[in-house]
């Protein structure tokens, strides 16, 4: 009597769609392919709920707990803002407005009863990836298989931010398997980008980026072992932390090649500013996730470090390498020009930047590509024959099933590779720092080679996982969009190889007119604080965070 | 025109004997099972030299910066008392005097001139295992067809402890593939406890335990991924530190099953009290270990940890679990008694004793054999057919050649049982600490089931081998010695198992009688700042250690 994966995939969507109240839902057609001015036109959400959606978190949780805004009141401007979100992009896995409007109302109360709040995020709502696990609610993490089965157990960091005061409302959509940075599924098919629906959203916590640049959530939460929460930062003009292994917990998710240690995927937020992923991280290291997970590391909050490079900022004295391309794959103009702001801008504030020779990259790249596949697809092959679905497109970029599956004694030679790579990158800094008589705060560097990008055209990683296989702290800064009277297309241009070629033919001005363009800031294994800070001051720079 | 292996290691054991001048070597014979006595009554040793080998190292690095001693003393003290060493247990697989001391002389030149120290252990001399590299010297690591091949490099940690003004004057032997927890291997054979030939000096850090238990060396440097550092300390009355992976440097080691990344192998030092072991990782956490090894996490010795684990040590209020048995194999009752004596003293100081469950320890130990073995031996057993040496006693007891070699996806399925298995025992503590009302401080428990073990009787691996599987932080204690008076045989006792049947027969109290008796005290994983002054405490209660 098993069903079809098609009647799967339909039913789930019919229980998303029929999880948002009819007064939330959308009358009429949505003209043009921008969906950003919808929540201020649709007469679904009060100025009052526009205006709590468009705040910080830092400014949400301070009212809260002052008692100035409720957490009812807070939850129910973002589940609204979420619910047009996923119907206007397509972003939902699952949507829970009831469950959270009753956590809500207990939180409310216990700060009525006792005076105090239950932790540093008490009241406010985050979304989560379809990847975390919520005891009671499904995780399908794109696969047509998963659909059905409800959580019996929440993730570690579920429990933390529970524990934090956290309100969870919605989980968003991914890529069926996770591994492509577009977010494409057999379940509710693609999620668009809010900002133009021709544009992904990325991925793989794609749904995240989409539902956060709409301010459907105000800090979202995904994984990243290969760009998946920088990706969709950067295509929705948001800001991501991609920390390093070790740093927040991961115990207890859901995912695909369970086990897989070369690379870690690692947890970190998506947000509108520095200053609330500063708030997600502290309220999740305060909560000591070192007792639960064993792979976190016990490294509380380093406020020395913060205030040791805030000082430094201050007086314009960071010391910063950049490149604008790894050699391999060439940006686009618009992100070219992206990494021309960003040292334009630090260089004017006194900062020091010298070129950083992007060491061996292609060889990462390479490397990296064959740990993706090192079992071959056996794992992901086997969880798509569970239901019969067919694989997305794009799903052999990342792993190629060209690329066959390796022994035990070859996965330990790659990994011994991996970590001889990661030795002599640290050699280099090293090197370039006795060069330079003094310490390299941070590493400036392109994100994606393309601004936000069209459908099915993401083809190179190389920006994105190099720093995943050095286990490097990574903060995603937006930085502006791309134009098509400035980012011109370059003529007669020669293609470094075949990846170049496709990428380069990718480009057309008019298309990514608009786009959002980034940069990541990169440092040494687990420097959040550090690079955090420089994110800050990049963004205060370029005017695109405001710190509190 | 190869050789032999017969021929390669019979050349290596002429060279080592070459390498001791004429006036440190041995006339006559040495009578009795110890050889402790031998150096007061050498004549090689005057009485300055035996007391500076007799001194702790935090006493010879002080004395050595003020110009009270030469850094050529000391090292002349030692290179004599290793030789020594060297011909009475078989201890040494490089030795090196002459490059000893003339590193020495250019540290007490430079301190001469300059006034002042390299670092923090300027003109210190530090054995290490064969394991290490050091350019322009061998490392066999116990195999002989690495012998002959002089290294190009220095391990990181070797390259760290030059800048902290070590002096290197000896390696020291190690069990072929190191996978052994007694010292034999083809090339020189077998080394013995110096406190009674008939025992074994441990291993795989076994050169490193006997040389240190006899004061042939002050600081050894060894290695631990089921026991290799514990071990050696236990059955030679030492200190032994198992940091937790990432906190000292490993790169660039000689290692079997390089790669191997499921259970990492750590680098720790086997000393004579905590307060050399505290010199040791400080010296080496100054240097800045995570700017050279990827692996290494950056973090500082943490003064406050250590402070505020101090002053609950002053006030008698450590909370400590404990446990005599694992449930798999009953110590003999020699390590029974010392788990009872550290108690007991701990109780009457004043803290708080409760009683441990291990908690699925059988379970573990299964896993990690399982992973030792994961590549079916291929790595090891093909460094054998190299040189067609035989593989040594035991070898089969921890690289088990029945269990088969697994593929990718089953590692990374043992990975995630590992990781849950973390997890779980995380849960553990987390739940006897709510039932405690209050944060427990460590865990006390057996290192080995038996006090030093006879001749090729070392079976059992578990009380090891399950801290290697959850990377919690170890330093082992040196307890007391077996009494053949007061340890007796238990009749009629009931085995758990196959296991403990034939570690209970081996129990024999006038074999045993002297043989040095120790335990483990355990933390969370990063906890060396905790553990070890724990683990101060415990010495300064049975009066094993002298704090300054």
């Amino acid at each position: 009597m098993s069903r079809s994966w098609e009647e799967t995939a339909e039913d789930k969507k019919f229980r998303i769609a029929a999880s948002i109240p009819e007064e939330w839902r959308i009358k009429g057609d949505i003209l043009g392919d921008s969906v950003m001015e919808y929540p201020s036109i649709s007469g679904i959400m009060d100025d009052v709920e526009l205006s709590i959606t468009e705040s910080s978190a830092v400014d949400l949780v301070a009212k809260m707990a002052a008692g100035q805004l409720t957490s009812v009141a807070v939850t129910t401007a973002f589940c609204k803002r979420a619910a047009m979100a996923h119907q206007l992009v397509n972003c939902a896995l699952e949507f829970f407005p009831d469950i959270a409007l009753a956590r809500a109302r207990e939180l409310d109360d216990h700060l009525k009863t006792t005076g105090k709040v239950v932790g540093s995020l008490h009241g406010l709502p985050i979304s989560l990836k379809d990847q975390f696990r919520i005891k009671g609610i499904e995780t399908s993490m794109g696969y047509v298989s998963w659909v059905g089965e409800r959580d019996k157990t929440n993730s570690v960091l579920v429990d933390l931010l529970l524990k934090a005061g956290a309100v969870f409302y919605v989980k968003t959509s991914v890529p069926q398997s996770l591994m492509v940075c577009e977010t494409i599924n057999n379940i509710i098919g693609r999620t668009v980008n809010p900002r133009n629906k021709n544009w992904s959203c990325g991925g793989s916590s794609g749904g995240e980026g989409a539902i956060v640049g709409f301010r459907g959530g105000i800090i979202g939460v995904g994984t990243d072992i290969g760009g998946s929460i920088r990706v969709p930062s950067a295509f929705n003009f948001l800001y991501g932390l991609r920390p390093s292994h070790g740093r927040l917990p991961y115990a207890k998710m859901a995912n695909s090649m369970e086990g897989q240690e070369t690379v870690h995927s690692v947890c970190g937020p998506l947000t509108h500013s520095v200053a609330d992923m500063r708030l997600f991280v502290t309220s999740v290291l305060n909560e000591e996730p070192w007792k639960y997970d064993s792979k976190v590391i016990p490294m509380p909050w380093r406020q020395p470090e913060e205030d040791a490079i805030k000082a430094k900022i201050a007086s314009g004295g960071l010391t910063i390498g950049f490149f604008s391309s790894d050699g391999n794959v060439l940006p686009h103009p618009p992100v070219l020009r992206g990494i021309d702001i960003v040292t334009s801008k630090l260089k004017s504030a006194g900062h020091d930047l010298f070129p950083w020779d992007p060491y061996k990259h292609d060889f990462a790249v390479d490397l990296i590509n064959g740990i993706y596949a090192s079992d071959g697809g056996t794992d992901v092959f086997d969880t798509l024959k569970e239901s019969g679905e067919p694989a997305i497109p794009n799903f052999a970029d990342l792993i190629n099933p060209s690329l066959s599956k390796i022994d035990v004694n070859e996965l330990w030679s790659v990994n011994l590779k991996k970590w001889n790579f990661q030795i002599e990158y640290l050699e280099q800094l090293r090197l370039a720092e006795e060069t330079l008589g003094k310490e390299i705060d941070a590493l400036v560097m392109p994100i994606t080679p393309t601004a936000a990008i069209r459908h099915n055209q993401f083809k190179y990683y190389g920006y994105q996982s190099v720093i995943n296989l050095l286990d490097f702290t990574s903060v995603v800064v937006p930085v502006t969009f791309a134009d098509q009277n400035i980012d011109k297309k370059v003529d007669q241009y020669t293609p470094l190889n075949k990846m170049d070629e496709k990428v380069q033919a990718e480009y057309n001005p008019a298309a990514y007119h608009g786009a959002p363009i980034a940069i990541q800031v990169v440092g040494r294994r687990l420097t959040e604080e550090r690079i955090m800070a420089v994110a800050e001051e990049i963004g205060r720079l370029l005017g695109n965070e405001t710190t509190p």
